[in-house]
């Protein structure tokens, strides 16, 4: 059972004037990757503030996984993708590219996402889109390599890992 | 009508001695975004000035987008995705990958393309490739999603935004 | 022809513990570039190790193209990658998104990957997966750029440039 933590980056939502639809289709998704949500929380969008809370998180130990939702488009508030490159030690860009890729053929907004994902320590941090139609679509096409890809980060040596020869 | 500033990279440009065919394009295409050409030099390949013209013009506070054509390549002399990412606050990587996908299938040195894409402030920053050729090919790939992307950068709230969440 | 060199990186490859199948590949594909391998070690995961590795063949003049296998995954120990980027003065973006598309249609485990591609000088360092199937694949799907990578580098006016007009 791998332990998630959701940030949801919204100003409004942070003033409580949104609700967080987002986050709880996070939630409502998590069994499906055998994920346990154990934090929750609702920033504005501040840079510094949402990278004190992924670094706590990282640091803690206690959680593997951590899934943002929202500030990753254009508008002038968004910098949740910085707040995650500041706090990242390896960068993972094949999750973002496979995000992309699936809303690719819905529409050409796909090249705005501007999505980052990386590890610090033994927890894998990823950036979702802020709709809840995107954080469907994105978390659809990256939830096949979520667990091997927690268990790499634990050290755990995986059958896939044998066979192919990641050392 | 979007504001737009050229920036062409070449030491042969810069010396007179090759016309700048590929600034004359995107002058050409602009009306397909709705732009308006309102500031264009030709460069030569070197760093620190590409810096400096991408830092003033995007502080000026006029332009909306500055295109660069050239100096995107592996030559010893190209350096403009470093001096564009010396000079951005946040990148938006799905441009460039748009940009490689729209020549995947023409060439393999797809592969080889450097561009990068990002903003400072309110402008947006985008590298096209040198030639003529690889100008019109990138900015068609890119064009459906710029509107879009301009009006999020000065915080218009659109209806795509209401829709699709981007919060 | 172009002059090579190869680091394996893997703990229990440079305890004498696993034999560098991976490694031994490369040198075997090496022809199809046109390629002559001129030097060749195995490292362990170290990030300061095969970063001073990379920066004294780079400096050195002799290598073309420095070709690094294994230590790009998400183990605790892997870190070619930031080893990389770390020595790097200008990213290729394009070679690990083609290597990750190489691998695409055959496993979900494509997003992981997390090779980078840069110069340093005139020489070119590409990583590599560790296992000798991911090796192949990526190989392959790189193999028809390398050759004029190789030459824009060094500063050859290629009939490729002069077409294209990469400036």
């Amino acid at each position: 059972m791998f332990k998630v933590g959701i940030i949801t980056c919204s100003d409004l939502g942070a003033m409580g004037q949104r609700e967080d639809t987002s986050g709880a289709l996070i939630k409502e998704m998590a069994p499906q990757i055998n994920a346990q949500i154990v934090k929750y929380v609702v920033l504005p969008d501040d840079r510094d503030r949402i990278a004190d809370t992924l670094r706590q998180w990282a640091d803690g130990g206690e959680i593997d996984l951590i899934l943002t939702t929202g500030g990753t488009g254009l508008g002038p508030r968004d910098v949740t993708p910085e707040a995650t490159l500041s706090v990242i030690e390896r960068v993972v860009p094949g999750l973002p590219e496979a995000m992309r890729r699936a809303s690719m053929e819905k529409t050409p907004m796909w090249m705005l996402s501007r999505q980052v994902a990386g590890t610090k320590g033994r927890c894998l941090i990823i950036n979702l889109p802020g709709s809840p139609k995107g954080v469907k679509e994105c978390l659809e096409a990256i939830l096949p390599s979520l667990p091997h890809a927690l268990e790499l980060l634990k050290g755990v040596e995986s059958e896939h890992k044998a066979h192919h020869g990641i050392r």
